[in-house]
């Protein structure tokens, strides 16, 4: 058995049995371990080890020491302490809606934590066309719960900079800064643009030059607003579901910033969703009633979201300005403003970056695919330009069939 | 002779002597050593360690265990390593405009550094009237230099990070976050207003609702926008001037935050001065020589820092979205909406709170000194409900010179 204690290597399946029988006290003596690795993620190895005597299992992420998504990003392993410390603040404050934390290894830079096996990844339970009715009123308290029990509204301010200085995350901040925020607004290498949506792209997006400025006063944004302890990649891969729960996992992203981003994100992928289903269901009954289902969840996100918010305020502000007329508007305005810039940058960066979403990929028929790239493209742009005005849950529904308006006209 | 390698203790003037003589490589060995304490701030001890002999001399200065500002202010004295930190990184970015730093005790707290006698305390000088007519040219570039090249639009994004992590400085900025932001804009205790103002103050300030809103939403800005590594406190009594010289001295307060701060900050103290050269120059021709002075060099500030920053953004600028069509101008709009907003919350907060400056305690006729306060409070309230309009020296000029005209319709 090789030594744990001494320095950092990649465990294989056999070292993550090892290392949960003599690093972790879960497991009872008697124990049967078997491991499979099932990551499927670009940045880490993902071992399930189960005891089939006792039907005990947990997971153990390991930080690879490069990232997998590409030999261009090279990552420190730092990002596995930010995930397991993270995990145990978003824990206090969203109890239920994370994976418990059972054990962190600073040397092999692996944390050890629930098993969530009865859960399936959301993105690949929404491509099976699987309905979550309860995941507006989940995700939201999630939301408003880690957004805003992490900002100045709620945290006293000291308390406040010391997280943000824990979870000052200067390489991963830098794959969003590069990925989400600058290339995919210019002919970037490293994009990858489909065919049929090269044209649409290179008119609408890379020659918008008002667009091209909004995606730099967003970025500044991003670097700067010290605002709220973020997840920093909410997308659908990132949670877990099943009909009862939500589990929100992978937050190595995590640092201080716009609140909406987190927001931004789920509303993005939730667009992917419908626009897989519109595409891919032929079944015109069933697609209508998934639709909907997705569109009533669109909506609930922002909805729930504000009154949820609103209700928090009123219950945990503890900073004295927060009480002042108008305050509260003022900062949810902001708040939903970002939110609406971040789903169209989330919109535009999936379709024309390097980090594509299988909502769109799995999508056959190339005309259907680009019609679907076409549509999240347009709302993208719609809702980065008229962000001051996109406040409300209707306000995105009204986006996506407009832009579905126009992709009928065109085509 | 005290042992300063074990643990931490305020020194005598004969510790700083001995100090001196044992801890830095400065003094020859025939030095003849005396030291002073010389120290009127409210944070720290400034002893000044003087070799009669061979002429030379330098300062030590030593963080209290306690502020001296009040009991209220309990600080750690981490402050003094922050200090010695930005100190090497603004003679970096500005060098010739702060003193050098030779030494930094981690168990002593204390830092050792040039010690700048043949300059004086830029507000004690221009008490008496002085004028300095590089003073303006000075700063601009030292603001440029130290604000435009710690930010995002320079410097490398991680490296940028790695300062902000460096540069958290929870306890003094909750003293800004106290004083400047929050107590000002209603009858907190703590403020000390003037018999003479006191109606004014509460008519004017605390009962206007849309003022004290935005003073909600300022604050949030100083506590979440991470944009430069700013010196935090650039009042005129940090500033060290002689005539061809210019050292800003005490950056204790440094942390990322809104560029607009410092500048603001230099902008009031200069309006200050101005609402001291008013009232307290009997004869007219000098009175109105060195208002002449005061306004050149209020107009002066905003217009070189931005002539600079615009010259500085081309040659330095790192960042591949910096050069979109737009977007410098944006970004200088935003610093210079919030230097006015700054300016407005350093006048108001001088004569409503608890930190008063010279400038207007020492106007001994109390009408003058009703009228000097008002004179402020009304610049200062207009420069923040103003602020998105206000964006060049004569825009300050035009905000002053209107007040004026109100008070003596007034009085």
């Amino acid at each position: 058995m090789k030594d744990f204690t001494i320095e950092y290597f990649t465990m294989t399946e056999q070292d993550a049995v090892d290392y949960a029988r003599t690093s972790i006290d879960f497991f009872q003596t008697d124990a049967e371990l078997s491991c499979k690795e099932i990551g499927d993620g670009n940045l880490n190895y993902v071992f399930k080890v189960v005891d089939g005597k006792n039907n005990k299992s947990v997971i153990i992420k390991q930080a690879g020491p490069v990232a997998r998504i590409s030999d261009d990003f090279k990552l420190s392993t730092d990002r596995n302490r930010i995930e397991s410390e993270i995990l145990g603040v978003q824990n206090k404050l969203a109890p239920g809606f994370v994976p418990k934390v059972y054990h962190y290894d600073s040397i092999m830079n692996c944390c050890v934590m629930e098993d969530l096996s009865d859960h399936e990844i959301m993105r690949t339970a929404l491509l099976k066309h699987k309905k979550f009715p309860l995941f507006a009123d989940h995700i939201t308290s999630f939301l408003v719960n880690t957004l805003l029990c992490t900002s100045d509204v709620v945290l006293e301010h000291k308390e406040k900079k010391a997280l943000v200085k824990q979870f000052i995350n200067p390489e991963l901040c830098e794959i969003t800064e590069d990925l989400v925020y600058t290339e995919p607004f210019y002919d970037c290498p490293r994009n990858e643009v489909f065919e049929g949506s090269k044209e649409f792209v290179k008119d609408h997006i890379w020659n918008d030059k008002k667009l091209v400025l909004e995606s730099a006063k967003l970025k500044f944004e991003f670097m700067t607003n010290a605002q709220s302890l973020l997840h920093g990649d909410l997308h659908t891969g990132s949670i877990f579901i099943k009909k009862d729960s939500t589990k929100v996992i992978d937050p190595e992203f995590a640092f201080y910033g716009p609140a909406g981003y987190d927001i931004g994100n789920i509303m993005a992928n939730l667009i992917f969703a419908y626009a897989n289903g519109k595409f891919t269901i032929d079944d015109e009954k069933t697609r209508n009633d998934y639709l909907n289902y997705l569109v009533t969840t669109i909506r609930d996100v922002i909805n729930l979201f504000t009154d949820k918010f609103n209700n928090a305020w009123d219950d945990k502000a503890t900073e004295r300005v927060a009480s002042y007329e108008g305050f509260k508007e003022y900062y949810l305005e902001a708040i939903l403003r970002d939110t609406a810039a971040v789903t169209g940058l989330e919109l535009l960066r999936r379709i024309i970056g390097l980090a594509k979403v299988k909502d769109i990929t799995s999508i056959q028929n190339p005309e259907s695919r680009t019609r679907a790239e076409k549509i999240c493209l347009t709302v993208g742009k719609e809702l980065i330009l008229n962000r001051e005005s996109i406040k409300s849950g209707p306000d995105y529904i009204n986006a996506i069939h407009g832009a579905e308006r126009t992709s009928v006209k065109e085509a």
